[in-house]
Protein backbone atom coordinates (compact mmCIF):
# COMPACT_ATOMS: atom_id res chain seq x y z
CA UNK A 1 0.00 0.00 0.00
CA UNK A 2 1.08 3.15 -0.38
CA UNK A 3 2.36 6.06 2.42
CA UNK A 4 -0.61 7.36 3.58
CA UNK A 5 -0.18 10.75 4.69
CA UNK A 6 -1.50 11.37 8.76
CA UNK A 7 -4.53 12.84 7.89
CA UNK A 8 -6.15 9.73 5.46
CA UNK A 9 -4.49 7.31 7.85
CA UNK A 10 -6.49 8.42 10.85
CA UNK A 11 -9.72 8.52 8.57
CA UNK A 12 -8.40 4.83 7.29
CA UNK A 13 -7.17 3.17 11.23
CA UNK A 14 -10.81 4.87 12.32
CA UNK A 15 -13.05 2.88 10.20
CA UNK A 16 -10.73 -0.16 9.98
CA UNK A 17 -11.37 -0.16 14.13
CA UNK A 18 -14.90 0.25 14.23
CA UNK A 19 -16.01 -2.47 12.03
CA UNK A 20 -13.31 -4.51 13.83
CA UNK A 21 -14.47 -4.60 17.77
CA UNK A 22 -13.09 -6.50 20.10
CA UNK A 23 -10.18 -7.97 18.17
CA UNK A 24 -6.70 -7.07 18.72
CA UNK A 25 -4.52 -5.86 15.76
CA UNK A 26 -1.10 -5.72 16.00
CA UNK A 27 0.38 -1.83 15.46
CA UNK A 28 2.70 -3.58 13.00
CA UNK A 29 -0.55 -4.45 10.69
CA UNK A 30 -0.83 -0.25 10.89
CA UNK A 31 2.67 -0.35 10.34
CA UNK A 32 2.85 -2.77 7.08
CA UNK A 33 -0.91 -1.43 5.75
CA UNK A 34 0.25 2.21 5.68
CA UNK A 35 3.98 1.77 5.17
CA UNK A 36 4.49 4.31 8.17
CA UNK A 37 7.15 3.88 11.29
CA UNK A 38 5.65 2.13 14.95
CA UNK A 39 6.30 5.50 16.28
CA UNK A 40 3.62 7.22 14.12
CA UNK A 41 0.91 4.93 14.33
CA UNK A 42 1.10 4.76 18.05
CA UNK A 43 0.75 8.91 17.85
CA UNK A 44 -2.65 8.01 15.64
CA UNK A 45 -3.81 6.11 18.24
CA UNK A 46 -3.78 8.46 20.65
CA UNK A 47 -5.34 11.12 18.78
CA UNK A 48 -8.24 8.55 17.93
CA UNK A 49 -8.26 6.72 21.76
CA UNK A 50 -9.22 10.83 23.16
CA UNK A 51 -11.88 11.64 19.98
CA UNK A 52 -13.52 8.00 20.95
CA UNK A 53 -13.38 8.45 24.84
CA UNK A 54 -14.42 12.10 24.32
CA UNK A 55 -17.32 11.05 21.74
CA UNK A 56 -18.66 8.45 24.20
CA UNK A 57 -17.77 5.74 21.44
CA UNK A 58 -15.55 3.61 23.89
CA UNK A 59 -12.14 2.71 24.75
CA UNK A 60 -8.72 1.49 22.77
CA UNK A 61 -7.26 -0.47 24.67
CA UNK A 62 -2.91 -0.98 24.11
CA UNK A 63 -1.34 -3.96 24.79
CA UNK A 64 2.70 -3.56 24.96
CA UNK A 65 4.77 -6.34 23.89
CA UNK A 66 5.30 -8.96 21.50
CA UNK A 67 2.00 -10.18 21.30
CA UNK A 68 0.49 -6.74 22.00
CA UNK A 69 -1.53 -4.33 19.69
CA UNK A 70 -4.46 -1.96 20.09
CA UNK A 71 -8.13 -3.31 20.67
CA UNK A 72 -11.29 -1.17 20.01
CA UNK A 73 -14.01 -1.84 22.84
CA UNK A 74 -17.66 -0.49 22.26
CA UNK A 75 -18.49 1.43 25.65
CA UNK A 76 -21.29 3.85 26.17
CA UNK A 77 -20.88 6.13 28.97
CA UNK A 78 -23.36 5.91 31.85
CA UNK A 79 -24.66 9.19 31.01
CA UNK A 80 -25.33 8.30 27.26
CA UNK A 81 -27.26 5.42 28.45
CA UNK A 82 -29.55 6.81 30.91
CA UNK A 83 -30.01 9.26 28.50
CA UNK A 84 -31.67 6.60 25.53
CA UNK A 85 -32.97 4.66 27.83
CA UNK A 86 -35.39 7.84 29.27
CA UNK A 87 -36.24 8.78 26.04
CA UNK A 88 -36.88 5.02 24.81
CA UNK A 89 -39.03 4.77 28.32
CA UNK A 90 -41.27 7.55 26.60
CA UNK A 91 -41.50 6.06 23.35
CA UNK A 92 -43.16 2.48 25.30
CA UNK A 93 -45.33 4.81 27.34
CA UNK A 94 -47.20 5.67 24.42
CA UNK A 95 -51.06 4.16 25.49
CA UNK A 96 -51.79 3.39 22.12
CA UNK A 97 -48.97 0.62 22.57
CA UNK A 98 -51.30 -1.49 24.52
CA UNK A 99 -52.14 -5.24 23.79
CA UNK A 100 -54.70 -7.63 24.66
CA UNK A 101 -52.60 -9.20 27.72
CA UNK A 102 -51.27 -6.58 29.05
CA UNK A 103 -48.14 -6.94 26.11
CA UNK A 104 -46.73 -3.85 24.71
CA UNK A 105 -46.42 -3.27 21.35
CA UNK A 106 -42.88 -2.66 20.68
CA UNK A 107 -42.12 -4.06 16.36
CA UNK A 108 -41.64 -0.68 15.32
CA UNK A 109 -38.82 0.18 17.97
CA UNK A 110 -37.10 -2.62 17.35
CA UNK A 111 -37.74 -2.23 13.62
CA UNK A 112 -35.08 0.38 13.64
CA UNK A 113 -31.76 -0.36 13.23
CA UNK A 114 -30.47 2.80 14.72
CA UNK A 115 -32.21 1.86 18.19
CA UNK A 116 -31.02 -1.90 18.13
CA UNK A 117 -27.63 -0.60 17.45
CA UNK A 118 -27.91 1.64 20.80
CA UNK A 119 -29.16 -1.27 22.42
CA UNK A 120 -26.55 -3.68 20.97
CA UNK A 121 -23.87 -1.15 22.52
CA UNK A 122 -25.44 -1.04 25.81
CA UNK A 123 -25.70 -5.16 26.27
CA UNK A 124 -22.04 -5.15 24.51
CA UNK A 125 -20.92 -2.60 27.51
CA UNK A 126 -21.92 -4.13 30.24
CA UNK A 127 -20.86 -7.61 29.02
CA UNK A 128 -17.38 -6.74 27.53
CA UNK A 129 -15.50 -8.28 30.60
CA UNK A 130 -17.51 -11.55 30.08
CA UNK A 131 -15.78 -14.57 28.57
CA UNK A 132 -18.35 -15.51 25.86
CA UNK A 133 -17.92 -17.55 22.92
CA UNK A 134 -21.69 -17.49 21.41
CA UNK A 135 -24.97 -14.73 21.95
CA UNK A 136 -27.88 -16.97 22.20
CA UNK A 137 -31.93 -16.08 21.21
CA UNK A 138 -35.12 -17.37 20.60
CA UNK A 139 -36.99 -16.62 18.01
CA UNK A 140 -38.42 -13.78 16.57
CA UNK A 141 -38.35 -10.56 18.12
CA UNK A 142 -35.04 -11.09 20.28
CA UNK A 143 -33.06 -11.89 17.12
CA UNK A 144 -32.29 -8.20 16.13
CA UNK A 145 -31.25 -7.31 19.64
CA UNK A 146 -29.10 -10.68 19.80
CA UNK A 147 -27.48 -9.33 16.08
CA UNK A 148 -26.56 -6.14 17.29
CA UNK A 149 -25.09 -7.50 20.44
CA UNK A 150 -23.03 -9.74 18.57
CA UNK A 151 -22.04 -7.14 16.58
CA UNK A 152 -20.37 -5.04 19.21
CA UNK A 153 -19.06 -7.97 20.90
CA UNK A 154 -17.08 -9.81 17.28
CA UNK A 155 -19.52 -13.22 18.48
CA UNK A 156 -21.53 -15.21 16.59
CA UNK A 157 -25.26 -15.65 16.93
CA UNK A 158 -27.61 -18.84 17.83
CA UNK A 159 -31.09 -18.90 16.83
CA UNK A 160 -33.07 -21.36 19.38
CA UNK A 161 -36.03 -22.24 17.00
CA UNK A 162 -39.95 -22.20 18.43
CA UNK A 163 -40.61 -25.19 15.89
CA UNK A 164 -39.59 -29.12 16.41
CA UNK A 165 -39.89 -29.49 12.66
CA UNK A 166 -36.27 -27.84 11.77
CA UNK A 167 -34.48 -29.16 9.47
CA UNK A 168 -31.29 -29.01 9.91
CA UNK A 169 -29.99 -32.67 11.06
CA UNK A 170 -29.51 -34.35 14.20
CA UNK A 171 -32.46 -31.63 16.59
CA UNK A 172 -32.13 -31.25 20.45
CA UNK A 173 -35.83 -30.19 21.86
CA UNK A 174 -37.19 -29.79 24.87
CA UNK A 175 -40.51 -28.50 26.21
CA UNK A 176 -40.99 -25.13 28.83
CA UNK A 177 -43.41 -23.41 29.83
CA UNK A 178 -44.29 -20.18 29.28
CA UNK A 179 -44.87 -18.02 32.02
CA UNK A 180 -46.65 -16.02 30.52
CA UNK A 181 -49.86 -18.46 29.43
CA UNK A 182 -49.28 -21.43 31.10
CA UNK A 183 -49.03 -23.06 27.91
CA UNK A 184 -46.15 -25.89 27.53
CA UNK A 185 -43.94 -25.74 24.25
CA UNK A 186 -41.47 -26.54 22.66
CA UNK A 187 -38.03 -25.21 21.41
CA UNK A 188 -35.19 -27.00 19.59
CA UNK A 189 -31.54 -26.45 18.48
CA UNK A 190 -29.70 -28.14 15.90
CA UNK A 191 -26.99 -30.17 17.01
CA UNK A 192 -24.63 -28.75 14.98
CA UNK A 193 -25.56 -24.80 16.13
CA UNK A 194 -23.62 -25.08 19.16
CA UNK A 195 -20.20 -26.65 20.40
CA UNK A 196 -20.23 -28.48 23.52
CA UNK A 197 -18.97 -26.60 26.55
CA UNK A 198 -19.57 -23.48 24.80
CA UNK A 199 -20.02 -19.67 27.08
CA UNK A 200 -23.07 -18.51 26.06
CA UNK A 201 -24.74 -14.85 26.81
CA UNK A 202 -28.54 -15.01 26.37
CA UNK A 203 -30.11 -11.96 24.93
CA UNK A 204 -34.27 -11.31 24.37
CA UNK A 205 -37.03 -8.98 24.07
CA UNK A 206 -38.95 -9.26 26.86
CA UNK A 207 -39.39 -11.10 30.15
CA UNK A 208 -41.94 -11.85 32.20
CA UNK A 209 -41.74 -14.67 34.68
CA UNK A 210 -38.82 -15.73 32.82
CA UNK A 211 -39.86 -18.99 31.23
CA UNK A 212 -38.33 -18.67 27.87
CA UNK A 213 -35.42 -17.73 29.14
CA UNK A 214 -35.51 -20.65 31.93
CA UNK A 215 -35.85 -22.78 28.74
CA UNK A 216 -33.16 -21.72 26.97
CA UNK A 217 -31.08 -22.29 29.84
CA UNK A 218 -32.02 -25.91 30.02
CA UNK A 219 -31.52 -26.40 26.37
CA UNK A 220 -28.29 -24.79 27.21
CA UNK A 221 -27.27 -27.98 29.73
CA UNK A 222 -28.06 -30.41 26.54
CA UNK A 223 -25.28 -28.88 25.24
CA UNK A 224 -22.49 -29.39 28.40
CA UNK A 225 -22.83 -25.21 28.06
CA UNK A 226 -22.78 -22.26 30.72
CA UNK A 227 -24.77 -19.20 30.50
CA UNK A 228 -22.36 -16.10 31.35
CA UNK A 229 -25.03 -13.28 31.35
CA UNK A 230 -28.63 -13.26 30.60
CA UNK A 231 -29.85 -9.78 29.05
CA UNK A 232 -33.52 -8.42 28.38
CA UNK A 233 -34.57 -5.34 26.87
CA UNK A 234 -37.77 -4.93 28.81
CA UNK A 235 -39.22 -6.95 32.10
CA UNK A 236 -42.33 -6.91 33.27
CA UNK A 237 -42.88 -5.70 36.46
CA UNK A 238 -45.67 -7.38 37.83
CA UNK A 239 -44.14 -10.56 38.91
CA UNK A 240 -42.68 -10.88 41.90
CA UNK A 241 -40.31 -13.51 41.56
CA UNK A 242 -38.06 -14.54 38.38
CA UNK A 243 -37.35 -18.03 37.49
CA UNK A 244 -34.30 -16.36 36.67
CA UNK A 245 -32.38 -14.36 38.87
CA UNK A 246 -29.19 -13.18 37.71
CA UNK A 247 -30.11 -10.90 34.12
CA UNK A 248 -29.84 -7.84 33.00
CA UNK A 249 -32.53 -5.59 31.61
CA UNK A 250 -32.59 -2.15 30.09
CA UNK A 251 -36.56 -1.06 30.89
CA UNK A 252 -39.05 -2.01 33.18
CA UNK A 253 -42.73 -2.14 32.51
CA UNK A 254 -43.71 -1.62 36.22
CA UNK A 255 -47.90 -0.55 35.43
CA UNK A 256 -49.62 -1.74 32.35
CA UNK A 257 -53.43 -0.55 32.83
CA UNK A 258 -55.72 -1.38 29.53
CA UNK A 259 -58.23 0.48 31.11
CA UNK A 260 -56.89 3.65 32.15
CA UNK A 261 -54.46 2.77 29.43
CA UNK A 262 -52.00 3.78 31.40
CA UNK A 263 -48.50 2.96 30.56
CA UNK A 264 -44.87 3.45 33.30
CA UNK A 265 -41.94 2.00 32.13
CA UNK A 266 -38.85 2.77 34.24
CA UNK A 267 -35.06 1.85 33.94
CA UNK A 268 -33.86 -1.39 34.02
CA UNK A 269 -31.67 -3.42 36.31
CA UNK A 270 -28.84 -2.26 33.68
CA UNK A 271 -28.38 1.19 35.96
CA UNK A 272 -27.91 -1.03 38.75
CA UNK A 273 -24.83 -2.76 38.06
CA UNK A 274 -21.16 -1.29 39.37
CA UNK A 275 -19.29 -2.12 35.82
CA UNK A 276 -21.76 0.64 34.26
CA UNK A 277 -21.29 3.14 36.98
CA UNK A 278 -17.57 2.96 36.70
CA UNK A 279 -16.71 1.55 40.44
CA UNK B 1 -17.89 22.20 21.56
CA UNK B 2 -14.18 23.09 22.08
CA UNK B 3 -12.81 24.14 18.93
CA UNK B 4 -10.81 20.43 17.24
CA UNK B 5 -7.56 20.12 15.70
CA UNK B 6 -7.42 18.77 11.89
CA UNK B 7 -6.80 15.23 13.10
CA UNK B 8 -9.44 15.23 15.76
CA UNK B 9 -12.16 16.42 13.54
CA UNK B 10 -10.84 13.88 10.76
CA UNK B 11 -11.42 10.94 13.25
CA UNK B 12 -14.94 12.42 14.58
CA UNK B 13 -16.27 13.21 11.07
CA UNK B 14 -15.29 9.64 9.84
CA UNK B 15 -17.61 7.92 12.43
CA UNK B 16 -20.61 9.86 12.39
CA UNK B 17 -20.78 9.74 8.96
CA UNK B 18 -20.28 5.96 9.43
CA UNK B 19 -23.20 5.20 11.21
CA UNK B 20 -25.48 7.16 9.34
CA UNK B 21 -25.67 6.32 6.03
CA UNK B 22 -28.40 7.69 3.23
CA UNK B 23 -28.76 10.50 5.79
CA UNK B 24 -27.74 14.51 4.48
CA UNK B 25 -25.88 16.06 6.63
CA UNK B 26 -25.57 20.10 5.86
CA UNK B 27 -22.00 21.61 6.29
CA UNK B 28 -23.18 23.58 9.26
CA UNK B 29 -23.85 20.78 11.32
CA UNK B 30 -20.33 20.23 11.16
CA UNK B 31 -19.28 23.80 11.33
CA UNK B 32 -21.13 24.26 14.16
CA UNK B 33 -20.20 20.90 15.99
CA UNK B 34 -16.41 21.23 15.49
CA UNK B 35 -16.73 25.45 15.87
CA UNK B 36 -15.05 25.74 12.56
CA UNK B 37 -15.28 27.15 9.25
CA UNK B 38 -17.17 25.43 6.72
CA UNK B 39 -14.08 25.66 4.16
CA UNK B 40 -12.40 23.54 6.40
CA UNK B 41 -15.26 21.28 6.94
CA UNK B 42 -15.01 21.14 3.34
CA UNK B 43 -11.57 20.24 3.05
CA UNK B 44 -11.75 17.33 5.90
CA UNK B 45 -14.56 16.04 3.40
CA UNK B 46 -12.13 15.83 0.67
CA UNK B 47 -9.83 13.76 2.56
CA UNK B 48 -12.39 11.21 3.78
CA UNK B 49 -14.05 10.81 0.53
CA UNK B 50 -10.95 10.06 -0.89
CA UNK B 51 -9.70 7.25 1.66
CA UNK B 52 -13.58 5.83 1.72
CA UNK B 53 -13.48 5.34 -2.14
CA UNK B 54 -9.69 4.22 -1.91
CA UNK B 55 -10.88 1.46 0.87
CA UNK B 56 -13.88 0.39 -1.00
CA UNK B 57 -16.03 1.83 1.59
CA UNK B 58 -18.61 3.67 -0.47
CA UNK B 59 -18.95 7.39 -1.31
CA UNK B 60 -19.44 10.47 -0.09
CA UNK B 61 -22.12 12.69 -2.22
CA UNK B 62 -21.65 16.43 -1.88
CA UNK B 63 -25.03 18.44 -2.55
CA UNK B 64 -24.11 22.09 -3.36
CA UNK B 65 -26.60 24.90 -1.92
CA UNK B 66 -28.69 26.00 0.52
CA UNK B 67 -30.15 22.48 1.16
CA UNK B 68 -26.87 21.08 0.55
CA UNK B 69 -24.78 19.29 2.57
CA UNK B 70 -22.75 15.11 2.42
CA UNK B 71 -24.14 12.01 2.52
CA UNK B 72 -22.60 8.55 2.79
CA UNK B 73 -23.32 6.14 0.20
CA UNK B 74 -21.93 2.45 1.24
CA UNK B 75 -21.04 1.00 -1.98
CA UNK B 76 -19.14 -2.49 -2.56
CA UNK B 77 -16.46 -2.58 -5.55
CA UNK B 78 -17.36 -5.12 -8.09
CA UNK B 79 -13.72 -6.52 -7.29
CA UNK B 80 -14.19 -6.78 -3.77
CA UNK B 81 -18.23 -8.13 -3.73
CA UNK B 82 -16.85 -10.65 -6.63
CA UNK B 83 -13.90 -11.48 -4.46
CA UNK B 84 -16.64 -12.08 -1.26
CA UNK B 85 -19.00 -13.94 -2.77
CA UNK B 86 -16.15 -16.16 -4.42
CA UNK B 87 -15.14 -17.22 -0.95
CA UNK B 88 -18.63 -17.45 0.39
CA UNK B 89 -19.31 -20.28 -2.81
CA UNK B 90 -16.48 -21.81 -1.46
CA UNK B 91 -17.97 -22.06 2.20
CA UNK B 92 -20.76 -23.36 0.86
CA UNK B 93 -20.10 -26.44 -1.44
CA UNK B 94 -18.68 -27.73 1.93
CA UNK B 95 -19.97 -31.55 1.20
CA UNK B 96 -21.42 -31.59 5.15
CA UNK B 97 -23.88 -28.85 4.33
CA UNK B 98 -26.04 -31.12 2.86
CA UNK B 99 -29.66 -31.49 4.40
CA UNK B 100 -32.66 -33.94 3.83
CA UNK B 101 -34.52 -32.58 0.70
CA UNK B 102 -31.62 -31.13 -0.98
CA UNK B 103 -31.22 -27.99 1.61
CA UNK B 104 -28.10 -26.18 2.76
CA UNK B 105 -27.32 -25.40 5.94
CA UNK B 106 -26.38 -21.92 6.29
CA UNK B 107 -26.81 -20.93 9.91
CA UNK B 108 -23.39 -20.83 11.04
CA UNK B 109 -22.47 -18.10 7.99
CA UNK B 110 -25.52 -16.33 8.63
CA UNK B 111 -24.86 -16.10 12.53
CA UNK B 112 -21.58 -14.21 11.98
CA UNK B 113 -21.95 -10.56 11.91
CA UNK B 114 -19.03 -9.76 9.95
CA UNK B 115 -20.40 -12.06 6.86
CA UNK B 116 -24.11 -10.26 7.26
CA UNK B 117 -22.53 -6.67 7.78
CA UNK B 118 -20.88 -7.51 4.43
CA UNK B 119 -23.99 -8.67 2.55
CA UNK B 120 -26.03 -5.83 3.77
CA UNK B 121 -23.58 -3.76 2.21
CA UNK B 122 -23.77 -5.19 -0.67
CA UNK B 123 -27.59 -5.40 -1.08
CA UNK B 124 -27.31 -1.72 0.08
CA UNK B 125 -25.01 -1.22 -3.16
CA UNK B 126 -27.37 -2.62 -5.50
CA UNK B 127 -30.40 -1.04 -4.06
CA UNK B 128 -28.97 2.74 -2.97
CA UNK B 129 -30.91 4.35 -6.24
CA UNK B 130 -34.11 2.68 -5.97
CA UNK B 131 -36.90 4.45 -3.62
CA UNK B 132 -37.51 2.26 -0.44
CA UNK B 133 -39.28 3.28 2.60
CA UNK B 134 -38.65 -0.13 4.34
CA UNK B 135 -37.17 -3.40 4.43
CA UNK B 136 -38.91 -6.37 4.48
CA UNK B 137 -38.58 -10.10 5.39
CA UNK B 138 -40.21 -13.38 7.19
CA UNK B 139 -39.40 -15.24 9.73
CA UNK B 140 -36.63 -16.46 10.59
CA UNK B 141 -33.23 -17.08 9.09
CA UNK B 142 -33.69 -13.62 6.93
CA UNK B 143 -34.04 -11.44 9.46
CA UNK B 144 -30.98 -10.56 10.33
CA UNK B 145 -30.46 -10.32 6.47
CA UNK B 146 -32.84 -7.53 6.69
CA UNK B 147 -31.65 -6.04 9.23
CA UNK B 148 -28.26 -5.63 7.94
CA UNK B 149 -29.26 -4.26 4.51
CA UNK B 150 -31.61 -1.42 6.26
CA UNK B 151 -28.89 -0.55 8.24
CA UNK B 152 -26.67 0.57 5.38
CA UNK B 153 -29.73 1.96 3.66
CA UNK B 154 -30.75 3.61 7.11
CA UNK B 155 -34.27 2.28 6.86
CA UNK B 156 -36.64 0.88 9.03
CA UNK B 157 -37.75 -3.30 8.77
CA UNK B 158 -40.68 -5.11 9.15
CA UNK B 159 -41.09 -8.35 9.34
CA UNK B 160 -43.90 -10.94 8.59
CA UNK B 161 -44.74 -13.90 10.93
CA UNK B 162 -45.47 -17.30 9.86
CA UNK B 163 -47.98 -17.59 12.96
CA UNK B 164 -51.34 -16.17 12.72
CA UNK B 165 -51.14 -16.46 16.24
CA UNK B 166 -49.81 -13.16 16.36
CA UNK B 167 -50.73 -10.70 19.52
CA UNK B 168 -50.22 -7.30 17.69
CA UNK B 169 -53.76 -6.09 17.74
CA UNK B 170 -55.33 -6.80 14.14
CA UNK B 171 -53.62 -8.74 11.71
CA UNK B 172 -53.84 -9.48 7.98
CA UNK B 173 -53.00 -13.08 7.00
CA UNK B 174 -52.69 -14.44 3.83
CA UNK B 175 -51.91 -18.35 2.29
CA UNK B 176 -49.48 -19.14 0.33
CA UNK B 177 -48.02 -22.22 -1.45
CA UNK B 178 -44.47 -23.06 0.10
CA UNK B 179 -42.91 -23.67 -3.53
CA UNK B 180 -40.90 -26.50 -1.46
CA UNK B 181 -43.26 -28.86 -0.03
CA UNK B 182 -46.74 -27.59 -1.69
CA UNK B 183 -47.95 -27.05 1.44
CA UNK B 184 -50.55 -24.47 2.02
CA UNK B 185 -49.52 -22.02 4.67
CA UNK B 186 -50.33 -18.83 6.38
CA UNK B 187 -48.32 -15.62 6.59
CA UNK B 188 -49.26 -12.38 8.45
CA UNK B 189 -48.25 -8.96 9.48
CA UNK B 190 -49.91 -6.91 11.91
CA UNK B 191 -52.19 -3.71 10.87
CA UNK B 192 -49.94 -1.15 12.34
CA UNK B 193 -46.45 -2.71 10.99
CA UNK B 194 -46.92 -1.30 7.67
CA UNK B 195 -48.23 2.12 6.47
CA UNK B 196 -50.25 1.88 3.36
CA UNK B 197 -48.63 2.68 -0.09
CA UNK B 198 -45.32 1.96 1.48
CA UNK B 199 -42.57 1.56 -1.07
CA UNK B 200 -40.84 -2.17 -0.20
CA UNK B 201 -37.34 -4.06 -0.16
CA UNK B 202 -38.20 -7.56 0.42
CA UNK B 203 -35.02 -9.51 1.63
CA UNK B 204 -34.51 -13.38 2.31
CA UNK B 205 -32.37 -16.14 2.68
CA UNK B 206 -32.95 -18.51 0.09
CA UNK B 207 -35.50 -18.74 -3.20
CA UNK B 208 -36.33 -22.18 -4.77
CA UNK B 209 -39.42 -21.58 -6.53
CA UNK B 210 -40.53 -18.38 -5.00
CA UNK B 211 -43.40 -18.97 -2.93
CA UNK B 212 -42.45 -17.31 -0.08
CA UNK B 213 -41.97 -14.19 -1.64
CA UNK B 214 -44.50 -14.67 -3.77
CA UNK B 215 -46.53 -14.61 -0.86
CA UNK B 216 -44.97 -11.59 0.61
CA UNK B 217 -46.01 -9.77 -2.53
CA UNK B 218 -49.77 -10.81 -2.11
CA UNK B 219 -49.80 -9.79 1.51
CA UNK B 220 -48.31 -5.97 0.46
CA UNK B 221 -51.16 -6.26 -1.94
CA UNK B 222 -53.55 -5.73 1.10
CA UNK B 223 -52.11 -3.09 2.07
CA UNK B 224 -51.72 -0.89 -1.38
CA UNK B 225 -47.80 -1.22 -0.94
CA UNK B 226 -45.69 -2.07 -3.70
CA UNK B 227 -42.14 -3.76 -4.11
CA UNK B 228 -39.08 -2.09 -4.99
CA UNK B 229 -36.75 -5.02 -4.81
CA UNK B 230 -36.28 -8.60 -4.10
CA UNK B 231 -32.83 -9.51 -2.59
CA UNK B 232 -32.28 -13.34 -1.65
CA UNK B 233 -28.74 -14.66 -0.34
CA UNK B 234 -29.00 -18.39 -2.24
CA UNK B 235 -31.61 -18.89 -4.97
CA UNK B 236 -31.75 -22.68 -5.94
CA UNK B 237 -30.80 -23.32 -9.57
CA UNK B 238 -32.97 -26.42 -9.90
CA UNK B 239 -35.76 -24.58 -10.82
CA UNK B 240 -36.47 -23.45 -14.53
CA UNK B 241 -39.43 -21.29 -13.74
CA UNK B 242 -39.82 -18.82 -10.90
CA UNK B 243 -42.97 -17.43 -9.70
CA UNK B 244 -41.38 -14.16 -9.06
CA UNK B 245 -39.21 -12.45 -12.03
CA UNK B 246 -37.12 -9.12 -10.83
CA UNK B 247 -34.98 -10.56 -8.44
CA UNK B 248 -31.49 -10.27 -7.18
CA UNK B 249 -29.34 -13.02 -6.15
CA UNK B 250 -25.94 -12.89 -4.34
CA UNK B 251 -25.06 -17.00 -5.19
CA UNK B 252 -27.01 -19.38 -7.08
CA UNK B 253 -27.28 -23.50 -5.95
CA UNK B 254 -26.14 -25.09 -9.01
CA UNK B 255 -25.91 -28.75 -8.39
CA UNK B 256 -27.09 -30.18 -4.95
CA UNK B 257 -26.32 -33.92 -5.14
CA UNK B 258 -27.12 -36.34 -2.02
CA UNK B 259 -25.35 -39.04 -3.42
CA UNK B 260 -22.18 -37.82 -4.27
CA UNK B 261 -22.53 -35.35 -1.70
CA UNK B 262 -21.33 -32.88 -4.53
CA UNK B 263 -22.72 -29.18 -3.87
CA UNK B 264 -22.00 -26.62 -6.75
CA UNK B 265 -22.39 -22.62 -5.67
CA UNK B 266 -21.78 -19.94 -8.15
CA UNK B 267 -22.60 -16.38 -8.04
CA UNK B 268 -25.94 -14.86 -8.72
CA UNK B 269 -27.70 -12.77 -10.79
CA UNK B 270 -26.29 -10.01 -8.45
CA UNK B 271 -23.34 -9.89 -10.77
CA UNK B 272 -25.42 -8.99 -14.08
CA UNK B 273 -26.32 -6.04 -12.75
CA UNK B 274 -25.35 -3.46 -14.70
CA UNK B 275 -24.91 -0.52 -11.65
CA UNK B 276 -22.68 -2.75 -9.61
CA UNK B 277 -20.05 -2.93 -13.04
CA UNK B 278 -20.88 0.61 -13.00
CA UNK B 279 -22.15 1.01 -16.20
Amino acid sequence: MKKLKRSARLVEMTQYLLIRPHTLIPLTTFADRYNSAKSSISEDLAIIKEVFEEEGLGELQTLAGAAGGVQYIPKVTAAGALQFIHQLCRQLEQPERILPGGYLYMSDILGQPMILNEIGKLFASVFAKRDIDIVMTVETKGIPLAYATATYLNLPVVIVRRDSKVTEGSVVSINYVSGSNKRIQTMSLARRALKEESRVLIIDDFMRVGGTIQGMMDLLQEFKATVEGVGVFVESGEVEEHLVEDYISLAKLSVVDPKSRQIKVVPGTYFKESEIRGE
